[in-house]
């Protein structure tokens, strides 16, 4: 039945990949994510890639560098010198970031680093919460009559001086990535900016996951949802009503990883 | 090696899933993506989808319903039509879309009626051209100090009473689909609107592949530049002078598909 083989680009000895992991389902990485995974002699990972895909790496030696269990994260700084040290130790070196590298992944300032210090790199663009987590909570971004326009922001700068916010409450819809927490500062401040209290909002946490959860409030019952400690997407805007439409039919099962030699990694 | 299987949810008989093909490269579909290649039935899909994607699946019967070579489109209606007989007639149907199926693509207006007409369906989402191709052309999108929200729109809207595309001119950055022959008119817009006539402008055609051409100027000189027939990608703001850095260092090459059996098709 197979009629095509499919020949990846060479991973070089001395190179790092910024590899974007997707929004949690395995079945959203992309081939070349997959078969970076499968090359990559040490993969530095978010605290955001789950287990799952990290099983997909069966080689390599796994360096955490996301936020741990007691709250602290390695700073930026620190990942960019881990990563040229590696590179230059001549190992195939990946990245990998949950969604996508350069969509609030802080992946262009690791490429800008990598460039000034002149390590070849690659950057594997991976689904981004904000698309990938709305199509599965059944929320099409944009729709000829509803919705021409899309803005991303995150809700962590809207806790600074929120000028972007503001600046961005004219798009027509709005997805503000890491904002449950401060939902209901954010809407506050967008209804103070002259958004329609009434605005549909939806809150996605663990997108594409199985246990993925989407809670549909509007801009002024904001203040009224607990805050939650996942990660949480916000969506707002007048697509969220579509939803009510798509659910009842629309399938989200994730692809499953079984693991196979559960001993592999350390005899290997 | 392998130390884990990957395990793919069901692909009903008599539902449709609605799949993004990315923006070009064969490397950045999902591993959905390309279970479902393998295991559709039928494919209706776009023109901009790439003859070495479809050669992916090989059972298939494949139905074009993009721009045809006289420049003649299969109305959305019809498609629609089309979704929901090849369901009932028991197929596993696939629409293919380059990009993502919900960013500027019509899949919602297509899940919204399967959904309506009782019909399961999926959505797969696809690397958007303005992630990917932005991504591979070295400009990162999002930047902690340069820009802190992006705005997707597209440049058809633009040509129309131009409404949508003034209210997103106000994001950091600007990201305009299918732009490629409006850019003196958009550009001329987004200066009468407030923005630097001095901001950087990069156009990006056949995005991730192994043709793909950068081009950068400013809103300035944008009416400078010759129109392209090729599907063009338009980024507006301070991100795309990261490119310079990041350019000669990064990797590009896509993945290639390479054909087995080319009598497959007609075979099975």
């Amino acid at each position: 039945m197979l009629s095509a083989r499919l020949v990846a680009p060479p991973f070089e000895s001395g190179s790092v990949w910024l590899v974007g992991a997707g929004p949690g389902d395995p079945g959203l990485l992309t081939l070349h994510a997959l078969r970076a995974l499968e090359r990559a002699d040490v993969i530095l990972h978010d605290a955001l890639v789950s287990e799952e895909i990290l099983s997909l790496a069966p080689r390599a030696r796994l360096e955490s560098v996301g936020k741990r269990a007691e709250g602290r994260r390695t700073p930026q700084l620190r990942i960019n010198q881990r990563l040229i040290a590696l590179a230059r130790e001549g190992h195939r070196v990946v990245r990998l970031k949950g969604g996508d590298p350069l969509v609030f992944g802080r992946g262009g300032e690791e490429a800008l680093a990598l460039a000034a210090a002149g390590i070849p790199f690659r950057i594997v663009p991976g689904i981004s919460a904000g698309i990938g987590g709305t199509a599965l909570a059944g929320i099409p971004l944009t729709h000829r009559t509803l919705a021409r326009s899309v803005t991303f922001a995150t809700g962590r700068d809207a806790a600074g001086d929120l000028t972007d916010l503001d600046r961005a409450v004219s798009g027509d819809v709005l997805v503000l990535y890491m904002a449950g927490r401060r939902l209901s500062a954010i809407a506050a401040r967008l209804i103070a900016a002259g958004r329609d209290p009434a605005d549909a909002v939806a809150l996605i946490s663990d997108a594409t996951r199985a246990d993925q959860k989407v809670t549909l409030t509007t801009l002024r019952d904001a203040a009224d949802v607990p805050p939650s400690a996942a990660p949480t997407l916000v969506v707002i805007g007048p697509v969220v009503a579509l939803r009510a439409h798509l659910a009842p039919l629309l399938r989200t099962e994730p692809m499953t990883v079984i693991p196979l030699h559960h001993e592999a990694r350390s005899a290997g």
